[in-house]
């Protein structure tokens, strides 16, 4: 029986159902489940045979879930009630002992802890694969030059190596957030109830052993209305998607007949329709766009929380499709990210000329005049003087200069040399980046 | 002398400059210029006399400054160009040599580092505040009853201790969370040059000793590209607004003349220009309003950084205002809702009064039918079906349901038996709430 | 053949395929093809024969999408592909020529168009039943009165015909807006090619008449680059959305025990896994929900867009999935809030006896002291004297007001005459309702 | 006389006022104050010599906050309060009587609608000045050709000012939304009082004529809650200048050594504190990142309204900072794009050695074989095995092409075919351009 007289209205139960995006919490609910049962019987507050119905009911529902033959029936509106009711149908009376000393509040939001916490570490494990690809690609292009840019104009030749590592250290901060979310997920909220515990003597420390919890969550009503740990993932996966997008944005980059540094493998290129000389970058553009998608996720989510009283509003239930989809589009450019450093081809010497612009040695020879006593603000502008005379007389910087500053300039003009001096702690000179591969090993380890 | 043969565009250089918000930085910029300019000198880059004569320029220009008499120029771009160029005024031709081995790219990340990480301190330390403000609100009101919500519908009664804690640990959480940011605060870039590290053999180790840094950044491509701590802290920042924005909107909903719980001091209400008697929680709604604020900054952050090629873009130009208004945002909020709790006067009696409605004992007298063996399912129906009956025909539901149940059903609906009975951990039982406070004094100490 | 001689990676599949969301578009697909086939005959650029078999192939590629038993093959990366490939199955080698001066490039963005366009007429048509259910529930309770709220607070009394008209006018922006984003999609993309505009002489005048729309872009490269129309949608959406969410917060307000003004049908409610006698407002609280969502996508598509250099680039097959949600969203929201706006039952008494607060009436008061020629600033400091009196001492206003006033004090405390005292234009007086409504119908008609 | 009796809290009183910001808002205040006074003379709610008083004093406010002579009080919280208490130290008793028949829920909202017109209509007037510089360039470039790129990859030749003219469309469409804009602030909420409308026989039309607002809001409800014309304005802005980021990426991708299409001006251009030799593109990325800066406004707009309840809450005081801000913001943006746009200088040389590239003749080559009667696919399968066949053995595609194709394919491999075959309307052949470029200068008309 029910306090309600009529029916749901369609347009209601369309808008209130859950169950087209919640089934993937199926594997979450049956765990926690068996372990709930388990408790309850321990505590003398379901029977061992209850219990043992209730287990072997739970162990139809979840072999019907994964072979995909699970009855769902129209007046399911979410995962955990077409679990109950199957497993009710399945194991009879005592199915209906099953939500003793639980409520849907603390029952979801337990399985969607489980389910970011699986999430939070496949991230940090595709991370992983994705830093050991930056660091297998940093050896193999070790003393490669090319122009490292500010502005996307020239600035100071770099070595490919050293350029590839600057995203392994973003990976593993990256890493390290998702590792913090995950911590943010191993308090059990299960146990509190619709929000303010429950009547029976539960042993809330036993399920958490069982599911893997840390500890319990200290206050029942922060428990049931609380998402912080989907925003700590949301947040992770915005700022790793964010960096990944840098990512996709110089493989585009690089990938064009203008820059020319790199070729991607057939394996992540695209054709055209109607072009048939095309070779697209798709999955460096893909990887650039999906950044958007997770900021507007986790955006959307501050939005759902935004001024909600405590405790529980079913505004909650809009919590899901932000996680999942950003879960699985963070799946997809980890995959895409390591998959395109692993397989690109880098044009040595196309970016060995564009690392070979004189120009950019300009600092360099402010620095030659500081070696030699000057100040350095005022050897940045007889530098600059001269490399005005240069583009607007046409000479090269070596034709303007070594006349002006004598022959030590004409050898820091020579390229090895601007790449070599550049030997502090966190530099580009080849002492350094070997030091460096040695640093992002051990955070391999 | 300059590379540029003509002035820039007026509407250019209103653009472009950042004096107007980066000046904040000056003490971080100062202090920087201290430590590098000791560091040249120690490494014998600059002559003792130089850094001597640096280091008392700095005094000058802190002095100034500080006084507000420093003496800006039309031509300043930035509060680092001003600082450096006051000083060369002030200490002459040795003030030019202050930017040896450092390059304005790894100067700015390095105050925003600094300005950061005492942003994410204060923050810490004013959540502090506003837990210490918590837990003595929830001892003052340790057993005063009103009920908890789910769907803005009245559930199960609880205490206000209770409640106020269910803050607590959203604060004690956030604090972890700035305590990352701020964690994330601690790897210093200076040393990293425009990109590619300096030419000079610098002692970075000493300069982050002295800034009080943990490392120094492994990649210095990493280190001038990389924001990542700014959205840390604003993400951070995000949480806690948005947790704010909720206590917010339960200080306007308990202020309305339909709840009445809660009335606000005098000095943090507001009148009404028209409605003479109008005490408006104007504080309240502002609490609500800010979080799409800080919100704003983070998309906005994350937005910029979309898509952007290594290295430095002056679009990073951009990190600093959203960064600057999150954190003023962030101290006038904190120092809300800490005011707020403080000195709100709670209504005991119409808290009570809400906290005895009869019907959300409902789930206690489904509760005593599962005692009595019923399966829970079940005994949901059986009351469902009561508390119809009772609102259909206008009578209470002790009238309805102690005829059907028994002299049982009395003593379950006593209103203090439905509390007490929550002696789950993390109820909010007495018993349990008094653990709850142990544990949130702990961690205050 | 193809210029590739790599298979693609099976994640950069995954990733880069969008059949899985694209495939909704195939009648938008099929119609346009039918209209350029047509062209490509009456230009002599294809033959009739040729015609006539696409045309009939493309009645079969019809009837097996609408039948769902279109076989979609591995190889399908999106709905395009799909319906070209079918089609040349079923047509033979004519098929191979309707691709003839069209690139998938005009031919997505011509989809999308065709899509949006229909979206925007059904939010229209969806915006005038949602705001006739108002004007019937306005003359419903015509002369309710209820109080107005500012900060939470009772201000004034209003009549609830007049507070529901409010959402009428609302909803009227809202239409005039998705009109708007209608107009966007009225110039056809169709024609531009790849960016460059085709090397055929073909009649763009003709396929636009055929797909109803008003003009011809006149601009290859904006063609293909361009999504503003679809932002014009969210946009309209976003903020039609965040109306909503507003109603959906009165609604859920409103429902609470503590307002009581309003229950809704059980056609439009909840109940409660654990608690027996929950009625929720779950509608109410989706309806609030769902605005972040659809703010969300407005941002990722602008996110998106953001930076992207012209003209196509894969980044835009990011458009899709946020307005396809956003569509399928609007419409949920919209029947949901007619739903309730119809089936909600008010409580005339509370209300009333809600809007019979004294307190209300102070903006009164001080205008009697104005009408018999008091400054209203001054007026405004008398009244608020007394209302401090009556709070602190307990005494009704017009214990206190009436001595002070005199006996017109009464007569304005009286509520009826709050009321209709607001007869200025476009206030509550039941004149100037009656008014609005006849506005109301006048743009309905 | 106050309903309080402590004093704001120095912390409240600090998040309370909005003097720091609305300001600059007086010179709507005052002439709605002038429009206001008049009124209420012509109705004969104040007497003639009293409306005299007034506007004596509102002269001598505006000249004092013209002047910056406006002795701003401690006590002013926001700017409406200041100058009627101002107004009342200047007219004496009559100032006290300006505000009958207002309240500053209608008052503000109206001022705000005053702003934001002006501000839509600066940004219309700018637009057009951007567009006439595109058709100036246009003109100017009428047949240089460069690459059209797609994925960044080239594509099919286009003409600079068939590309320059791409933006024209995008800013005409601007154009447009923000003349929606303006419409969307026609609408004149004063008179609404504080939610009710007001005690006395106004006259809202004089009001609205006098101001230039083209009707009165029909519910006094709406117009105090009311702030879509912002979310309009906002969306205006957040599309354009998501444009202008387009551009702005462009004028960097151009302006690198790579691409080398572009040198902007000196006046348009910055150097580097380190890099003697740097020429940076700083306004083209300050134009692209500032785009999210006015999404980000517009979205926490949406997150401010999110969810409340009518009528007016302090909540709305949040809309101006968004507002200011991004009028600021594009007002610079507009200036900027103009600038670089005028002052461009293209490099012809480089763009057309770009456009030869003999690869993106690919699809001309295509459709020869398709105006020889092969189906479209099969020719393109064809041209793909070809262009393979051509970077495998690294010989020119010519010279692959020729011996398969025979002679009338060296036709349609020479450079200018290729452009001029795209004759089809919107195509980037020059018949077509110039026939755009008439269409343009009509819309400027």
């Amino acid at each position: 029986m029910s306090r309600f007289a009529e029916p749901q209205d369609p347009a209601f139960r369309e808008m209130n159902t859950s169950l087209g995006f919640d089934r993937r919490l199926w594997p979450h609910d049956v765990a926690q489940s068996r372990a709930h049962a388990r408790m309850l019987a321990a505590q003398g507050i379901i029977t061992e045979p209850d219990r043992d119905a209730i287990l072997a009911g739970l162990d139809g529902v979840e072999a019907e879930l994964h072979a995909g033959t699970f009855p769902f029936a129209p007046d399911d509106e979410d995962i955990h009630m077409a679990v109950e009711r199957r497993l009710t149908e399945l194991a009879g009376a005592p199915g209906g002992r099953l939500h003793t000393a639980r409520s849907r509040n603390d029952q979801v939001v337990t399985d969607v802890a489980l389910f970011t916490r699986d999430a939070a570490r496949s991230a940090q494990a595709q991370l992983t694969v994705f830093m050991e690809a930056l660091v297998d690609a940093a050896e193999r292009h070790l003393d490669w030059a090319l122009p490292g840019y500010t502005h996307l104009q020239r600035a100071q030749p770099v070595y490919l190596s050293h350029h590839l590592l600057a995203w392994f250290w973003m990976a593993d901060r990256d890493r390290g957030r998702f590792a913090a979310a995950e911590a943010a997920c191993s308090v059990m909220p299960l146990g509190a109830g619709a929000l303010a515990g429950v009547n029976f003597d539960t042993d809330r420390g036993m399920v958490a052993r069982e599911l893997g919890f840390a500890s319990v969550s200290p206050n029942s009503i922060d428990a049931v209305a609380n998402r912080d740990f989907i925003l700590d993932y949301l947040a992770a996966a915005a700022t790793c998607a964010t960096h990944l997008s840098r990512l996709g944005a110089e493989i585009v980059l690089w990938s064009s007949s203008e820059f020319g540094f790199l070729v991607l493998p057939d394996a992540w290129s695209s054709g055209s329709s109607i072009m048939p000389q095309k070779k697209n970058p798709d999955a460096g553009e893909l990887l650039r766009a999906k950044a958007p998608r997770i900021v507007g996720h986790l955006q959307a989510l501050h939005g759902v929380m935004h001024a909600l009283p405590l405790t529980y509003n079913k505004d909650l239930q809009e919590d899901k499709e932000h996680l999942f989809d950003s879960v699985d589009t963070m799946r997809l450019c980890l995959a895409a990210a390591t998959g395109m450093v692993a397989g690109a081809r880098f044009d040595r010497e196309r970016m060995s000329a564009a690392a070979s612009d004189e120009l950019i040695a300009a600092t360099d020879l402010a620095d030659l005049l500081v070696k030699q006593g000057m100040p350095f603000r005022e050897s940045h502008g007889v530098i600059a003087g001269l490399v005005r005379e240069s583009v607007e007389s046409g000479r090269s910087l070596a034709d303007v200069a070594v006349p002006a500053l004598g022959q030590d300039a004409r050898a820091v003009l020579a390229q090895s040399s601007w790449l070599e001096s550049k030997a502090s702690e966190g530099g580009t000179a080849l002492g350094r980046v070997r030091e460096q591969l040695e640093q992002a090993r051990a955070r391999l380890r």
